[in-house]
């Protein structure tokens, strides 16, 4: 009964460079997890923090893998996600808050200084002419286009409700489950349906998981099964797949998952605290399940695993518990800030192109290099996109773990207000790391830091007066750099001006 | 640098016994619209009601194709649905009346003579040993093992919230935008969101369509945009698809589509029934940009269309306008009934099988036919099912439409009770439709009607004084099929027994 269908045939010859199959390639993107919310030694050592953690899937992964230990996202999450799609810094995509869910809305804390700087409040979009977003190209639509079986599960946040940037569908994206313009789900509960009950809903309701309500099902349980289920199909045609996995968690609001919460209870952390590590914990078990799932299927050896966050640990209290702002220790403050605490990420990458299993990479990267990375890795070689990229593949390194380049410099700037007051190295931010420096300028007073964190990676020792030739060489590297991508800046209410660049000018 | 994929290719070769590409398919579902309420003949001759109607695009489609005029589905809806992804009869798959959006809830109207006859309230399920569920293997499923690309937009219906039924991907549909456990929408008005306003939402809020909020788009477009973006990937590919769009119009609640409404209003029509009439057009206009958009991609002539309703036109006043129960004439009642208003549907079958274009076919058939017709469309012959199917293919009548069968019977089975008040053929009833004949019986009264469908297509003479022997033979023909697969009948709660079948026997 089967024969042959010979147009399907051949339309099904990939755009790639693969002779054979392509690589499947997942992108495991937790939400709001820290450097340190894990028992890898990210550091180089195990830290406190990691002995608080249990994350035995993720330390599955860095053995067949290579950890990244210097690898960053934005402050918050909305730049990162548009950052990871579009393969452009925040400061270029212009989209350097978080956006609401709601058109039009710009979500920067009042200031008294400050007028909102201009920003694409509306987030991304594949609509050319929409006002106040970033016009794009996604690497999924080029991934969808080169034969690849596109999904996303879980978070999306890329744009405001009544845009395209409301639906991955729009990105590129096959499958869409529960992706929207909301960047936390209103619950993690099956038994709150996760935020749909009747008349109890917020614009946070978490879609598309009618089957799980009532079930006693965590939220990133569903998430993962669902996963499953849409990738299924390519796996069974042997077509390859990209999956975006983006967990809600460990986003607020801070729930226990069920099914490690006492453990941690019972270990005596701090209420708040044995939740957020139960979600953790929870989320780790998503990993292991995909990758189990991979090995079930016999595709483990040919499907790529990006394990990534999209900003530092959230490192307020409350909602937090202990200390403000000691969550990410040894990094410096966490979500919100340009200090480490708030971009450094916990990166790992499994696959084909390791080719040392356990291996760690120094080199900095971040989310942009995600974009030119990916298409690489799906052998995908020509292709046009309506914008410019700033992003660089990371390919070699998986190849070559130990490569060093000093000179790269990598970018953030957070040109915006957070929270209601100032946090360390939160509102109104800018960075900018080469090799071991690393420059942090504030636009509210125009102070300029300079930390060697080769030497000190908690950003305690500001070597600024003591070098003031180097915070000035790197204060034009960033300026230039941000005026050529046109970055926004806040404007003074005083005189009507742009805040000035860290080099002092405009 | 396209180079061949040779493991994709072996899988591309789809298991149907066609040697080129299969036809693509489509059914086109609407929601409770009657045999009357568009502006094609459907009755032979132009109709009042079809004077009323403005579907042009309907139409076009049975100009092309052969039109139904003896098309049936059951009186309401959950029970068509069933039967269209199982092959079942409403009888036989247990699921005879509309399924609540909550698990374990049975949504019979409460009765003194009556306990609830012992159907199967949590609809369709593809998961083993779901209690009160019907567990069967559905034709999308088996079309997606052939290699089809498989899409449902809209409304559902299958099964309750906490269960596999309230999501189609659980019945072989990769994609799906809409579909939940709801039998309605909470509203068709992208100013109300669909329903997901914060804190108003009901279990009927429309999922996955935030893109369009607040953008004046009416729900009938958006899922025909949403429709055509997921078909857009296999017609780029050339694969062969099957989308599912089941549209949520026209069920209540009645609001004006406000494309059309004015238009309707002007002619003068009651304020419901210009409504009414509007999201008709809106739905026909649906069709239209469906048909164009597969002329656009030259598949048209590849692509079979077939447009359906899944039970008679509602004719409850209030919410519709006019008198009760003439909202469907010449057909006598409407939705919820065994009479032919409940069960007729306005059916057109267009595409590459048609022979004679613009040919009507008045063999009777039934929506649990679609099932074998729509895997021989696709040419999957040989397939396993978990359960017995009873439809029938009506390929043959596409092919030959004045093919005459006078002895197939047909069956319809309601032992729930819809409405507080029975009514004109609603509530308790079963019935047999052979050739021209058709018997209604009361489980209420154990009453028996007999109509001569060939002169009383309004059923206004009831024969059964007159003819016996044709009652008697009618009735154990129904009794014994109803027998046969184990059909659940009320319980009387004065014995704690079933009500008798139209024999007298259990």
């Amino acid at each position: 009964m089967k024969k042959l269908f010979t147009t399907l045939l051949l339309s099904g010859c990939l755009a790639t460079g693969y002779a054979q199959q392509p690589p499947n390639i997942i992108v495991f993107l937790v939400d709001d997890m820290g450097w340190m919310d894990n028992s890898v030694p990210f550091s180089g050592t195990m830290q406190p923090l990691n002995h608080r953690f249990h994350t035995p899937n993720m330390e599955r992964l860095a053995a067949k893998g290579v950890l990244f230990s210097n690898a960053y996202a934005t402050p918050v999450c909305t730049p990162s996600r548009v950052s990871l799609m579009t393969g452009m810094n925040a400061a270029h995509h212009g989209v350097t808050n978080w956006t609401s869910p709601n058109r039009n809305n710009n979500t920067d804390n009042p200031d008294s200084t400050f007028a909102p700087a201009p920003w694409n409040i509306n987030g991304l979009t594949t609509r050319k002419g929409d006002s106040a977003a970033v016009y794009a190209t996604t690497y999924p639509e080029l991934l969808k286009a080169a034969g690849y079986y596109t999904v996303h599960v879980g978070k999306a946040h890329w744009g405001p409700m009544g845009t395209p940037g409301s639906n991955p569908v729009n990105f590129g994206f096959l499958v869409n489950i529960s992706g929207h313009s909301a960047g936390h789900p209103q619950s993690y509960l099956s038994e709150e349906a996760y935020g749909n009950l009747p008349g109890k809903n917020t614009v946070q309701a978490v879609p598309d998981l009618e089957e799980y309500y009532h079930t006693g099902t965590f939220l990133t349980e569903a998430l993962t099964r669902e996963a499953i289920k849409a990738i299924a199909y390519p796996i069974s045609r042997k077509q390859p797949f990209y999956l975006n996995l983006a967990h809600y968690a460990v986003h607020v609001p801070l729930m226990g998952d069920p099914r490690f919460l006492k453990k941690y209870q019972d270990a005596g952390l701090d209420p708040q605290e044995a939740k957020y590590a139960s979600m953790i914990e929870g989320m780790d078990k998503s990993l292991g399940d995909i990758m189990d799932y991979l090995e079930e299927q016999h595709i483990a050896q040919n499907t790529i695993i990006i394990f990534m966050s999209d900003n530092g640990g959230l490192s307020l209290h409350p909602p937090r518990g202990g200390e403000a702002h000691t969550q990410n220790l040894p990094l410096r403050a966490g979500k919100g800030a340009v200090y480490e605490g708030g971009i450094r990420e916990p990166m790992i990458v499994s696959g084909p192109l390791v080719n040392t299993p356990g291996s760690v990479c120094k080199q900095p990267v971040i989310i942009e290099d995600f974009f030119p990375t990916i298409l690489e890795m799906a052998g995908v070689k020509s292709y046009h996109t309506v914008q410019q990229t700033d992003g660089r593949s990371f390919v070699p390194l998986l190849r070559q773990p130990a490569t060093v380049d000093d000179q790269r410099i990598l970018v953030w700037h957070y040109p915006d207000k957070w929270i209601p007051g100032d946090g360390p190295g939160i509102n109104y931010r800018s960075a900018l790391r080469q090799g071991k420096w690393k420059l942090v300028y504030s636009m509210r007073d125009g102070s300029k830091e300079l930390y060697d964190l080769s030497t000190d990676i908690g950003e305690q020792h500001n070597l600024a007066a003591k070098n003031p030739t180097k915070v000035k060489e790197l204060a034009k590297l960033l300026s230039n750099q941000l005026r050529q991508w046109n970055a926004p800046m806040p404007i003074l209410k005083a005189t009507g001006t742009p805040a000035p660049m860290p080099d002092g000018q405009q």
